[in-house]
């Protein structure tokens, strides 16, 4: 087999077999395949595209390319979750403690920001001496016991992969549906989950921009995992304004903390609520979605949750006074408050636009190897549909540079519109993509 | 300006203007910018196009990547010659002495044969003694004093063109029209000739496979030349079958002369004709190329062209006395013939094939640093429609090499196909594509 011919077949519109994508994907991990073959390869495929079963063989050959996690000696269904990225998303530091509470036990390996999006082991670490990287036997050890760890990917899991979205990055390659798909399922299966829950945000604060790409793509990674032999469902939810109110690590944590104590964001909380049913359900610990839900809803009120939260944070070696007294968590100095001109609606909070001015607030990374102020972000008032009156507060922006404030006052004051006309809240959750099919709420 | 936002421009199918052009050839000679950038936008040039003012842009900022040559102290308007590759092609080492002897400078800059082709350098060099490799002035003193002299490449012209066709090769991105356009045409305006007169040739031994994609080749290599300030014309011509009757490298050259002395093929000798009237119209020399056709006939009947052939050999060191007495140029040890098992009709010679059983014998190259036997290769008797009686010879294989004479003759047999019924000579020349059409024949 000849890299060269490879790429004429894709190239020419045809499909690969098994054996020609481990061949192609065993010899670019080794090094043995160049790069420049490699990204050949990858624009063919943007062109040519790959069909289901070549996008399935591709994700399995690529979570077979380095380790893969043994989470056996975990009791239990293991059920992992994963979102494609959002602003004010802090659904994992919610999710994970109310499902660990209902008895499922969440081994979740995360990531960290990049970009606009941000990274649930950076706002872990806002807590003081939170430590995300446990070995796999604390890991296995921490789930057994507590029901829920949190850590950053450990081993080398789909070095492939990262190989590949390196030189995706920087050879306009990036935005490939069954590559998207088989970048993220790659992981997921070198993870060892049981069972899959997937997020997949689309709109202006998303990768995904429209609906209809958002079902391609999960409907691509269900057919992944079951094909790989894991049960897998995926939402599909918005992504044109911020989920949460809050933007930026610590205060992301108070947002998490708030939630879990009944003061939070409703969207926040039904994502929530959405994504956890659907994870005790595949865990088994509960029958159907609506028995889950009641079985979340409990362990919020009863605290439960908080609590469960307050015992990982603790296990892994994190000051859990600190999510009771947010003045332990860093602060930042200057505090500005952005208020409504007149009377009006909330029209439209754009969610990249928010997630980038917090990233050069220095809540983010724009490269990978930005170190990032944990104190700085944007808390939101309202969201879209809301009425403020004339000088509301609609949002704080924290800071620690005032030259740096100056710098993104006028995008933020930008990326949220008024209008005097009354505005209807927008959908939120629009479909759950099973093997079966599709359901619209 | 980046890269990966250009990769993006010409994925997107959008068109990149001069500037950008420069930008990714002048950083891709300079290594700035990475083979796997480089291969992810010419896939993406394959499935997007490139305009053809785009191509001239790409083929003008090439051809100035590195040295240029400078022919100005050569006397008079030099025509070069370029054809795109064929089988039994020896129309330089006709065409080149006839059209000096007419009054036209030819500073020519050739090439050696790689796969199924031959190279004009390749077989002078089986003349005893013949140097190819001139000083730039050694070169362009040659010219003025005798007319005419034959190299290979001085200088480092178009490294731009080198690199880029050595990752072509690697990615599957060889047969994209406007970049054969182009690497061609870089090394022509490099080359430094006045005006240009192209051979694309198409059928089953040529490059273009059909009569369609040489018509665009050649439409875009006269407008590229054009447009760049050079007079440029084009031929279509057959290569179904092999051009002449010798395939290898000092059959090529006893085929050369016994055309220069009136015995030689006729389609050979007619193709020379077509090209170098062309030739001698563009440099001036004669007024139309009607005029031209009579020049180069009485050139071939009254011996001046062999002269210049024979003054061209010495001035380059080569041993003349081999252009009389064949057997002072390299011999093979073994001649097998091949004849007619039955009366009948030459159907098909193949071109392609047969090139590679000369290559397989010795007489040309799989690989650039294959050392190849200049004495051996296939000597035909007939060409398509020509009736030959049984036990007739069709052809006569030379080799060295018992071994690998048993290995190529079964496709040599296979490559020439018989028929009972009257076969039509087939078409020669086609058309002819200027700056104003294309005239057919």
């Amino acid at each position: 087999m000849r890299m060269v011919d490879l790429i004429k077949k894709k190239r020419d519109g045809k499909a690969f077999d098994k054996n020609e994508i481990e061949y192609f994907i065993h010899g670019y991990t080794n090094d043995d395949i160049p790069d420049y073959q490699m990204s050949a390869l990858i624009m063919a495929i943007y062109f040519s595209g790959m069909s289901d079963r070549e996008t399935t063989d591709l994700t399995i050959a690529m979570a077979r390319s380095g380790e893969t996690a043994d989470l056996s000696a975990i009791k239990g269904i293991k059920v992992d979750k994963h979102s494609t990225g959002g602003v004010a998303d802090t659904t994992t530091l919610v999710l994970a403690p109310l499902v660990a509470a209902c008895g499922a036990p969440v081994a979740k390996m995360s990531g960290r920001g990049l970009g606009h999006t941000g990274g649930t082991l950076d706002k872990l670490e806002s807590i003081p001496n939170m430590n995300v990287s446990l070995s796999m036997d604390e890991f296995i050890d921490n789930v057994n016991k507590v029901g829920l760890a949190v850590i950053g990917q450990t081993g080398d899991l789909a070095p492939a992969d990262k190989k590949l979205y390196s030189l995706r990055d920087v050879t306009a390659t990036v935005d490939i549906i069954p590559l998207i798909a088989s970048s993220i399922m790659s992981k997921k299966l070198a993870g060892g989950a049981d069972a899959i829950v997937l997020d997949v945000k689309f709109g202006e604060g998303a990768f995904m921009k429209n609906y209809d790409d958002a079902i391609k793509l999960a409907k691509i990674m269900v057919n992944i995992g079951e094909n790989a032999g894991k049960k897998t469902v995926a939402a599909i939810t918005d992504m044109n304004q911020p989920l949460g109110l809050a933007i930026g690590n610590s205060l992301e944590v108070i947002e998490a903390c708030e939630t879990l104590k009944g003061r939070g964001c409703r969207d926040l909380l039904d994502v929530c609520l959405f994504l956890g049913s659907n994870m005790l359900e595949l865990s088994g610990m509960a029958k159907t979605r609506k028995e889950a839900a009641t079985m979340l809803e409990d362990a919020l009120k009863s605290g439960e949750g908080l609590d469960k939260f307050k015992e990982m944070v603790t296990s892994q070696g994190g000051n859990c006074a600190a999510l009771d007294d947010y003045s332990l968590l860093p602060q930042a100095k200057i505090k500005h408050e952005i208020k409504a001109g007149s009377d009006s609606y909330l029209a439209s909070i754009k969610a990249e636009e928010l997630g980038l001015c917090a990233m050069r607030l220095g809540a983010g990374r724009a490269t990978k190897d930005d170190i990032i102020d944990l104190s700085v972000g944007i808390m939101l008032n309202k969201k879209v549909g809301d009425f403020v009156h004339k000088d509301e507060v609609i949002a704080t922006v924290y800071a620690n540079d005032e030259k740096k404030l100056d710098m993104v006052l006028p995008d933020i004051t930008e990326a949220i519109e008024t209008s005097k006309e009354r505005i209807e809240r927008p959908k939120l959750i629009y479909s759950l993509v099973t093997k079966d099919g599709i359901q619209q709420y």
